[in-house]
C-alpha cells in the first residue's frame, strides 16, 4: 500500500477526514528554498469548502504548520513534514455508512480490503479533504516551478454538459444542487516555461507521471495530453505538429501533442484534461446493501457534501501538475558527456 | 531514467529498434509457475507486423529466447529474461532523421533530452517495437491471472470517426493508407473475475496503476476508465452504481465507475479506453526543421510504417493492463488481525 | 535524499533536534491489529535520556502523538504518523559549530551538502533525536513481530576494551566521563522465531536489508552476521554449519552463518553485531577550522551530550532490526504454484 | 523479491549458473559516455577463475555481448544490457544437492523459499557466477569514475589469519586446499577522489548504500568503515578526526571516519573493509539432512570449487563499491538556490 509518488522528491499523504491531523511528507526539496506562506495560504484557500455558495458548509481554516524542513522558512534539506489539525468533524453523519456502502464511494472497497477496520468516519484516507496535504506539497512545487520560469493554470472546461461560461457553469451546479443531486466536469490544465527534455522514454513519461498522480485526486475518471480523444479520430496529416523556427526556438506549429513527444516534453505547453465524475453524495435515495445482513437496502446521504467538486479540484490539479513536473525536472539526468570525454 | 514498472512485479525493457536485440527482464515472478510457450507465441502473433495488408511489411519472427529464470519451462523464482533478437533493420532508412525531425514523433525531444548521443536509427528506444518484450512480459501475467480465473480482453472501438464493425473500421485504416496518411484509435479493455480489494488509496489505485502503464505504449494519448469522460457530464443520480445483493455477492447494478471505487477493485469488470493518436509516420510532406541547420525544412517519409497502430496495439492493450493487475495482485496487503490479534 | 526505508512497510522520517516535532510516517502495516501504547511508551523510555548518570542530562519525554493511521488504537490501513514534540532545546549551546565543524559530526559534510541552509541547531536532522521516530517505528514492529511469534533482543557486548559485566562496561563510560571523553561499543542483536525463508537473493537478502538500516543509525561504524569478521579467519571445515533434524525441524549444529545463508533466513536466530564508534563530542580541545575564515582552529564542547551513546542505542538496534525483518516478512512473495498450476 | 540495486542507476541483475545466460542491466548512465571494451575486459579478467592454481579448473571466457545501450561503443540513453552465455556447465555435479543441502550453502533456504522449484543446479541464481554481471556494470562505472577524477582499489588484507604479503596470503589458500578444506579472508577497498556532499542523511548514506549492494556478494558476512569495529574499543579522544586546512582544502588529521560524516563523503578516501567467510564447498564430509527423507546424512562435495574466493572478489568489491558510489554520485541534489532565490 502507498500513497507516496515521486522519484526524486517523495510525496508522502497521511491522515483521514476525522483522524487528529492530515500532512505532508516531502522528501527531496533541495536547500535553501524560501517558501512563501503567505502565498501557499492563498493557493490553499482556492481548495478550501465555503468558497461560494455550491460547497459544503463544513469549514476548515486549513493553515499548515510546518513540523520540519524549514529554518526561517527556509527550505533546510531535511524533509519537510506539514500538518493541518482536523477540528470541525461529525461522525455521527457517517456511523451508517459502515453497515452501508454509499454507492461510487469507496466504502465497500475499503471494507472489504481493510477487513472492517477502515476508518469509515468521513471517508477515512479515502476523503477529499486529503487533497488539502497534497495542496500543501503542490503549492510549494508552484512557488519553486515560478522561480524557475514554470507556470501552471487550471481552468473548469465544463460542467455537466455545459461548456461556457463561469456563470453558466455555476448555474448548472446549483441546478443539481436543488435537487439533492450531483454534477461531473472537466479540468483543462497547461504548463508554460518548461525546458525540453523532462520526462523518460517508456515507463517514467510525463504523461505517466500526471497520470500517475492525477489518478490520486478523487473522483477523476479520466485525463487525456493534447488532442487526446479527439486526435484519436483524425488523420496524421490533420494532428501531427509540424515543427518551425521561431527565432532560435524550435517550435510546433500545433500543439496537438500537448507538448510532450515520447513522454519528454517539447518545449510547447504541456496540456492535459481530466475528467472527474459527479460527487457520489447525493441527496436522492439510492441502492445500497446492508454488509452484517447480507440484503438489499436503501440509503439518503443527509451529511454536507458538495454538489460539485470540480471549482475546488482546480487547484488540486495543479498542485498534482506541479508535484509531476517539479519532480521530472529534480530527476533529469544531467548529460554528461562534455564533461568527462 | 526508468524503462521500469511495478511494486512486486519488476518489469524492465531494454532494446532500441535496431540493437542486436530487444528484450524484458521480470523480477518478482512466484517461482512453480508453468509457462505456456505455444500459448505465449500465439499471443505474442497478434502484435506482429504483417498479420493484415494495413500494417508494415517488415517481417519479425519475434520468437523470445529465454535467458533465465526458467527451468524446463518452469518459474524457478530466479528474474526471468527474454529477449528477441532484431534481424530484419535498414538503417538506413533513418539516416536523415537525425538531423530532421519526424513531427509528433520523439527524435527531437530524443536528441535534445540526450544530447545527439540517443539511437536514432528506428526511432531507438522510443520504437514501437519495444512493445514486443512488453507483451512477453504481459502474455505472462496473462497466462497466470487465467489460472487465478482472472480474464483480460480488449477490442478496437473506433477508428477515425468509425464505431462499427471490424470491416467498416478496417476500411478506415485502407482509406487513410491509399492517401499515405494516417488514422488513429480507441482501444477498449476489460478484465473480469478480479477479486475485490486490490489496488490502494491515493498514489497506488487500479486507475494510476494502469494509466502509469498505459501511457509507456507509444502513442496513447488519453485513458478513461468507466464512463470517463462521459461519465463528467452527467449528474450524480445517472452515474452512480448502485448496490445489489446478487445471490451472496455484491454487485453493482451500472458500471460506470469501471470496477474500481478508491483505487481499489470491487469485483465488477475493470473497463478502461485508450485514445492512440494516429502513427505520425505519413508518406505527405510534412514542416520540419534542419537540426544542424537551425533553418527550417520539410520531410517526406518513406520507410514501412503502419498507416494504424491500433490493430496491433490491442494485445499491447491486453498486456499492459494484465501486468498491472497481477503485480497489484502480488501487491496485496493481507489483512493479518485473523493470524495475530 | 531519502530518509526513508522499506520495500512493502515504508518508513519516512522526518523533524531535527530542534524543529517543532520530530516524527514519523509508516505505510504498508496491515490493518486490524491493535497497538499496545504502554508498552510502546515503555520500550521508547529505554532510549530516553536521562536513564542513568551517564547520559545527556537533556530531558525529553518523547511520549509520541498519533496523527493517523489508528481508530481507537487499531491500525485502520492508512498510513500511521506518530510526532513527538520537541521542547527542551537550547539553540545558543550550537550556535558556534555552524561556522566551526566538530571533528566527526556532520557538521561540516551537511553544510557542504546543504549549501549552508542544513538546520545546524543540535546537529538538525543528523541528531540522535532522531532515533526516537525510529523506536516509534521499530517498537510497533517489534508488537507485531511478537504475535508472529518472533523475539528480537539487544545487548551491549562491550564498551571500549571491555567484555564484561554490565557494572564492568558502565564503569568505563564513568571514566571516560569523568575525562570529558567518550567511549564506543558492541551491541549484539539476536532475533529468533522467524520462520524459514524471508528475504531474497543478491541485493535483497537479510543482511543487505538489516545493514542497509542500521548504518541510519548514528554512530553505526560495522556491522558483521554470524561469525562475521572472526569467520573470515576460519577454515571452511571450522565454519560451516552443519545440518541435521532436531524432530521434524531442520536445524543447524551451530548458528556462524547468522542465521542467514544466500540472503534467506534459514530458521536459525538471526545474530549480528553492530559498532559504534565514540560520541564525537567530547569537552576536550579539539582541532577544527573555520569555514567563513579558511583557517585553523580549535573546539571545545560544553553541550550536554552522551559519554557513550551505546547503552540508549540497544533499543534503537532492536528497533531497526524489527522494521527491516516485518519488512521482509511482508514482502515474503507466497510460492503460488498449488494454487494456480 | 529483488535482484535490484540502485536510486538514479538501477541495475538488475539475472542469470543462474547453468541458465543461458546471465546478464545485466543498467538504467539510467548518461548518454554520449564511451565504454572501453578492452578495459572492460582487462577488468572481467580478473574476477575469472583459473588465474591462479588456487581457484576453480571452470573456465569462462567472460565476454560479454552487449545487446542495447550502446551505439558505437557510446552509451545512447536507453537502458544498456549486457550478457554472458553459460558454456561450460555441468549440471550432473550438483544434481545430488537438491534432496541433500550444502552446508552454509544457500541450497536449502532457496529449496523453502521457492517450494522446491528452484534452479539448484550450479547454485543457480545464487551461484558466485552472478558476480560476473555485477562486474559489468562496475567495470563500466569505473570507468566513468575514473573519468571524473575518482578511482577505487581494493586489495587482501588478510587471508585466514595471515595478514601479510601475498605470497604469504597465497600459501594459507594452498594449504587450504591440499586438505580438501577452504578458508576466509578479509579485503579493504579505498575510493579517493570523490567530491564532498555525496550521499543522504539517515538511510541513504554512502555506508547503508554501499553495505546494500557489498551484502549481494556471495559469502560476505561482515562490512565496517574508517576504524569500524576496532573504533568500537576506542575513546573520542583518540578516533575523532580533527580538522585542519590543507591549503584551501579542508581535510583531517586521521580517517577514522572512512571518508563518511553522517552518511556524507567528507572528501577524504572512503575506506572500508570486508569480511568473507571460507568457501562452504569443501572436500570433506559433512553433516547434512536428506530433505525428502527427512532424516540425517553426511555430504562430501567433489565438484570444482575454488578453495578460497577472496582473490576473485577483490574486483567484485570493487565494481560494488563503484555502481554504489557512481550512483550517488548521479542521485546527488544539486542545492539550487542559487539559481532560483
Amino acid at each position: 500500500m502507498s500513497s507516496q509518488y515521486g522519484k526524486k522528491l517523495k510525496i508522502s499523504i497521511f491522515g483521514q477526514s476525522h483522524s487528529p491531523a492530515i500532512g505532508v511528507n516531502i522528501e527531496g526539496l533541495p536547500a535553501g528554498i524560501k517558501i512563501d506562506s503567505e502565498k501557499l495560504h492563498t493557493f490553499l484557500k482556492r481548495r478550501r469548502p465555503g468558497n461560494n455558495n455550491t460547497s459544503t458548509t463544513r469549514t476548515e481554516e486549513d493553515i499548515p504548520e510546518f513540523l520540519s524542513g524549514l529554518v526561517d522558512g527556509i527550505t533546510c534539506g531535511a524533509p519537510l513534514t506539514a500538518i493541518i489539525r482536523n477540528t470541525d468533524t461529525r461522525s455521527s453523519d457517517y456511523r451508517e455508512f459502515r453497515d452501508i456502502p454509499r454507492p461510487s464511494h469507496a466504502d465497500y472497497t475499503a471494507h472489504i480490503k481493510f477487513g472492517g477496520f477502515q476508518d469509515a468516519s468521513g471517508g477515512g484516507h479515502f476523503s477529499g479533504r486529503l487533497t488539502a496535504p497534497l495542496c500543501i506539497a503542490g503549492g510549494i512545487c508552484i512557488q519553486i516551478l515560478q522561480k524557475l520560469g514554470i507556470v501552471i493554470n487550471a481552468r473548469i472546461l465544463q460542467i455537466g454538459n455545459v461548456c461556457g461560461t463561469d456563470e453558466e457553469m455555476m448555474l448548472e451546479i446549483f441546478k443539481a444542487k436543488e435537487k439533492g443531486d450531483s454534477i461531473g466536469g472537466i479540468i483543462e490544465c497547461e504548463a508554460v516555461g518548461l525546458p525540453v527534455g523532462l520526462g523518460d522514454p517508456i515507463f517514467d513519461g510525463i504523461e505517466n507521471r500526471i497520470a500517475s498522480i492525477i489518478f490520486g485526486i478523487p473522483g477523476v475518471k479520466g485525463i487525456e495530453f493534447g488532442s487526446g480523444f479527439e486526435g484519436a479520430a483524425r488523420k496524421g496529416s490533420e494532428n501531427n505538429d509540424g515543427f518551425y523556427m521561431d527565432g532560435n526556438t524550435i517550435k510546433t506549429e500545433t500543439n496537438n501533442s500537448g507538448g510532450i513527444l515520447g513522454g519528454i516534453t517539447n518545449g510547447m505547453p504541456v496540456i492535459f484534461r481530466t475528467a472527474f465524475k459527479p460527487t457520489p453524495s447525493i441527496g436522492i435515495e439510492q441502492n445500497s446493501v446492508n454488509l452484517s445482513k447480507s440484503e438489499n437496502t436503501t440509503i439518503k446521504i443527509n451529511g454536507r457534501h458538495d454538489p460539485c467538486i470540480v471549482p475546488r479540484a482546480v487547484p488540486c490539479v495543479e498542485a498534482a501538475a506541479a508535484i509531476a513536473l517539479y519532480d521530472a525536472y529534480l530527476d533529469n539526468s544531467t548529460v554528461l558527456q562534455g564533461d568527462i570525454n
